[in-house]
């Protein structure tokens, strides 16, 4: 009998998908970064759901705070690269009753903090406990939303688009990947001024999340490594292999480059031009990224 | 330190709700079966999030169907007792590296018969490992609707309802715990037909429901034990107390009652006066029901 380790989660996905009732007509794929649902309504509605796993995505013994940060900070910045902003959160913990309650209440203020950056409140929420011993379950689900003229989808790419990142990429376990601030601003400027042809979060790494657009795209790419702005301290491999950066990954026409980069207001973020898309099967590949049932 | 295991649910989520921010004014209060959130349309959106884990909701011998059937359709119970429906499915599977395929697929098919049945389709999903040994954890958020008109609330009950139920109480562990129906046409009939005062669905027993549902009312209420509509096989204290019956509990005016009880259109469902609601203070108590972190 096949396991999940044996096949990995991209793969689990396309097998599932198949088997339940989905909507007849989706403006994103499944995959994308989050669901967006037309409604009928000026805005559109986005839907997302994430989770953390005790000893995969964080250690008890990292401050709760932070974890409760990261919880919320990961949807938003799913909801950043559709161009859209979070409205409700429904926060779901599976716990294990010896968990201290200083603990959990860290957990939510931090939480709270990132609904006073960002926006959004909390609408609801479940608790359950967990048997002694198995690994504490934090799961986030949340609504957004995105003026029906803004969005941006990952499946939008087209050959000879130019690859950017913000900020640096690689070591984020170093601490980043608890603190991150989602890509929120940036990624709002550039719908509004020079909007993506594509566009995603680097949430497994490039290694794993550049191949995902492409493939969502009918694309290739082709990276020159030499550009990929790394992290001081990291390698190059590192920076395509180790995940959880949360910067933006996007796309834009040759003709628009020049512009956007004289444009780019924030100055503390280094915004770099990567590579670009190819047609499929032409373009390179790229080795590392994060699998979410390696063990 | 104090933990989870020391303070219960219900008063682990009254020290957490203060610590985000909350709707400024929210159409239902922290604690009702969903979030109700009006957006200035015809139809208010219905915010639900709902967890299983293994050991605690479900074993890994169980058939993988149910348990899919399972997770979406307590969800639908919680939209069903709010006079709604569903609309959107995300779901989060936090699962070890060495579980089967086939389990996965056959819960996915549990999901998609429950969503033939009742409506809704599958908006989006996660995965993620957890680490070997730990228990499997599986968190479904849901959208829903109701129309402006037919929202009901836990909290709007008033000394002198009488205390009806659907179905019967207790033993739900022998099966019905799995493969249960939500009481979704029943709900709606109450809903358009005799509305209830108020209304919840029965998750964690009639000894931790009812009071919950006094309590956000602000009343008491005295249940006739003798009228209870035991499970056959089951005692009393377990119709009390063993959770996961999801009937519906409600309040009606007693000027309604003789009208609803002989227009009840579903014979095989039984429908049952438990006793009424009291002045706070004044009614009796409930021993038992489910407590989440005794674990």
């Amino acid at each position: 009998m096949k396991t999940l380790r044996d096949i990995g989660e991209d793969a689990l996905i396309e097998r599932l998908t198949g088997l339940v009732p989905q909507a007849a007509d989706p403006m994103a794929a499944p995959g994308d970064d989050c669901a967006v649902i037309d409604q009928g309504h000026p805005t559109l509605l986005l839907l997302k759901t994430d989770a953390l796993v005790e000893q995969v995505h964080f250690l008890r013994s990292a401050p709760a705070r932070d974890v409760g940060w990261k919880a919320l900070a990961r949807v938003v910045s799913d909801f950043a690269a559709m161009g859209g902003k979070p409205e409700h959160f429904l926060v779901t913990l599976a716990l294990p009753g010896e968990m201290e309650i200083g603990w959990v209440e860290d957990f939510y203020r931090g939480m709270g903090d990132c609904m006073q950056r960002f926006g959004g409140f909390l609408a609801g929420g479940e608790t359950s406990g967990v048997p002694t011993g198995s690994a504490a379950v934090i799961s986030i689900a949340a609504t957004g939303s995105v003026p029906r003229g803004k969005v941006v989808l990952r499946s939008t790419a087209s050959p000879g688009d130019v690859l950017f990142v913000t900020g640096t990429l690689g070591g984020s376990i170093q601490g980043k990947h608890l603190t991150f601030t989602p890509r929120v601003e940036a990624a709002e400027w550039l719908v509004n001024h020079h909007k993506p042809t594509a566009m995603m979060d680097l949430s497994d790494g490039l290694g794993k999340d550049l191949p995902r657009m492409a493939a969502a795209s009918g694309c290739g790419f082709r990276v020159v490594e030499a550009d990929l702005p790394v992290t001081p301290g990291s390698t190059s491999a590192e920076a395509i292999g180790d995940g959880e950066d949360f910067e933006l990954l996007f796309c834009i026409a040759e003709s628009a480059v020049a512009a956007l980069q004289a444009a780019w207001p924030f100055g503390e973020l280094p915004l770099t031009r990567i590579g670009r898309m190819t047609p499929t099967g032409e373009g390179s590949t790229l080795t590392g990224g994060w699998e979410h049932f390696r063990g």
